[in-house]
């Protein structure tokens, strides 16, 4: 009787070419399935939510294998642990409804984009901050996060060539937290397209340079030109840091609907 | 005319044989010899405040040099970290009184021993945090910790073997500090013994696993015997927080105090 498993994975991506399966790459998919292909004896194919970049992080990655092992599902986070490398951690594993898959079965996504803003940089943790030595206004950056709440086509923050059907994507919360000498930039949306949030960090931080004003942020959206959006940011600062599945938490959803009507 | 200039360095000690220069080995003192040799075309002479051990951190490291470069004092911590890698940062380069030596002037220290204690581990941070799987007895840790406070006799906290005139030190501080799954070991002293804070980290961790009765710690100090205490934590968790010089800052001298009352 085959079984669906679903795994909590936290990642340090700085070893790895990203979460999918590449030839003569080391992957945080590869790695998996190898690991599980040694505990069960047999070839197991990982569904992840999405892919990861090379050197992007996760807190809370999700995906899930259809297995036929006697292995208690509870258990499978101990016994891949113990096998798996140190910047790769099962958080937790649990039996799912045979329905339940890690892409089609998320609702929404939470990502943290964090920087480093001093003029040295930061010697402990430098894998996980993306470096900007010059002195960054926040307000200005604090006003330009507010702008990509709502639901808008962000054609202009994509990298250019993705074929997608949609460009359409609905971010439900978008807030700057301030830690000096610490900046993190937090999103939630039911998607992001490729290099989304990493455009949207190198927005926000050009309008923390001054090259951006904030209140053009709009009109950039509506541009739909990739050109008019700022630089992509670096993957080390972006952590992926939880997919939604059954609900998403009510203060994002409510925040989204206050946004609605504070827009019309 | 020759400076004295004073750097305060990050580093993260994953990559490096620790801070003292070594044959074909690389080392934090080695990169920075190398790099200010570079920056100033001749050879320099780098006093740290002291050792760290293979794979030890450093949040405010201390070393001074002498030189007659006429790179500005101030302008060194810049110059540097445009040609150091990523993980030794200078924080601060500045002119010091010609009587300023890195290791003879220093007054205290404060180190941090960082353990991550939950099932999985963390893969974000990895590198500065000993994975302790089994649950820690938060209580007992804490008294643990308290029972360090004071002036003794260290020689059971001292790696075996490691030559020294003295082994009686002074803790001024001694904290615990919980942040669920992480605990921060804070130690501040007048000095400490080779592998002095691993060793105390390992006996409060023993504590914590109720291998050591917390109790027994005075008499653990007194035997002046090093298999008495718990095992050397590994050195990924240890971060040299800060070195003192001109003072040690009023709150931790006033615990020093009170705590010597107490245990009148």
């Amino acid at each position: 009787m085959k079984k669906n498993i679903r795994l909590t994975i936290e990642y340090d991506g700085s070893r790895y070419a990203g979460w999918q399966r590449q030839k003569n790459e080391a992957t945080v998919q590869q790695t998996l399935e190898d690991t599980l292909e040694r505990l069960t004896g047999k070839k197991v194919e990982l569904i992840g939510s999405g892919r990861t970049d090379s050197g992007v992080h996760a807190r809370g990655q999700v995906a899930n294998f259809l297995t036929d092992s006697r292995i208690p599902p509870e258990r499978f986070s101990y016994a891949l642990n113990t096998l798996l490398p140190r910047d790769i951690r099962i958080i937790s594993s649990e039996e799912a409804d045979m329905s339940f898959h890690s892409r089609f079965s998320a609702l929404a996504k939470r990502y943290r984009y964090s920087i480093v803003n001093n003029p040295s940089g930061t010697a402990i943790g430098w894998q996980y901050f993306y470096h900007v030595p010059m002195l960054l206004d926040a307000q200005a950056m604090e006003e330009a996060v507010q702008y990509f709440k709502g639901t808008y086509d962000f054609a202009a923050f994509m990298a250019a060539g993705s074929p997608v059907k949609s460009t359409v994507r609905t971010i439900y919360d978008a807030a700057l937290v301030k830690d000096a000498p610490f900046y993190h930039i937090l999103l939630t949306g039911n998607g992001f397209l490729y290099n989304m949030v990493r455009i949207i960090a190198g927005t926000v931080i050009d309008a923390g340079k001054g090259k951006i004003e904030p209140g053009r942020i709009p009109q950039i959206i509506t541009s739909g030109d990739r050109k008019h959006a700022g630089p992509t940011a670096p993957p080390h600062g972006l952590i992926l840091e939880e997919v939604y599945y059954e609900t998403i938490p009510e203060d994002v959803l409510q925040q989204a609907v206050k946004l609605d009507i504070s827009r019309k």
